[in-house]
């Protein structure tokens, strides 16, 4: 299987809801990246966080290896700093190899869970 | 970091839900384009909204500064006039600069919200 | 303002749910094709609904006035026959002019309504 | 009608949510693949499943005649073994012949249930 996919992803409307109800983790209110890496080489990706009123954050550096597919949180990323809930953001992910990048968000703010995912925008 | 993107987007199933259930703001139904402008230079957005009954309406004109991502609610647009609720309607939106925009609403006219997003059309 | 988009769509996931809770018209369950016409000329669309376990059925023609969007659903198309609520389908639509279509569908099965929408597949 | 789409796609996001509420077999959590096969010639369709920590699984092989649509259930993989409950996945679909394929999750883990789809990624 040879690597399929981009290496530039954007994520435009990146939001994590700040509150949440039922179980923890799946009902936690989140928002998530899924990289897929069909090849055979591990991927770097950097993610680059772009705020409304503020420089941009970054880069978040992560490892997916090769014919491995990893569903990140974006509540998860902690270095160099946490993505606050709440905040209207974007993310554009570079990758060193093709990956498929898909956005998902689970909104669990009001009693009963909203979901939506669509494909991010492969630059 | 260079721009990205395209400078024509179409969103076509636009619809703002005519009422709502929870707190302000986040709970009352809006639909939301969010753009990013990963560029150094600013972004000229100009947004024409179509109806089925009638001419288009606009241009709406929006910044947006390099570097950063602004998320705007249709339901805030008022010049030249608001865009009505619960009205069927589509959005095309020319930037003089590449940019991505991704489309959302929240529904809360049940008194639990739903949500979708999908990325625009880039044309 | 010139056309914009592509003049063959696919919707591949076509279901009307097939129950629904909530008033009429805005919560019944539905599913929706909505076409931007962008240009200035008349926009004739056909559209061909495919099944798992029968022939294709269509066209379906629908004419999209210049200058004007049209929010359709499936639930409303009649000749050559109605599309039948909670079976599998999916839809090809031509159009004579560029167009775009996007897909949403609003499931009220549950007391709570649920929607999603994506971009049609641009061919 | 000419065969329509893409040979190769791929969901980044695949994810089965590991309980339900509500009647079945609407009601039960699950996720759907579409693939229409607009041509003439019946489509054989190999899917590989992607883990975050094991080796691929695969391929699944399916038919879908010509002219026809299939809404596939991952729930219902059962060769060369079933797709886990509440576990993170993604999955390659090669086709022999174009066709195009949309993504769906009914998410009903909470009492109201949650759906989203996308378009797959056309690599």
């Amino acid at each position: 299987m040879n690597a399929i996919g981009r290496t530039t992803w954007v994520i435009a409307d990146g939001y994590i809801p700040a509150w949440s109800n039922g179980p923890e983790p799946e009902m936690v209110s989140h928002e998530t990246f899924s990289v897929l890496n069909a090849g055979e080489q591990e991927a770097t990706v950097e993610v680059v966080i772009y705020y409304a009123d503020r420089e941009p954050v970054g880069p978040y550096r992560i490892q997916v290896a090769g014919r491995r597919v990893k569903h990140l949180r974006f509540n998860d990323l902690v270095d160099p700093e946490p993505v606050p809930l709440g905040r209207d953001y974007a993310a554009v992910l570079q990758s060193d190899v093709p990956v498929v990048v898909q956005h998902t968000r689970l909104d669990s703010r009001q009693s009963e869970n909203a979901v939506f995912s669509t494909l991010a925008y492969p630059a």
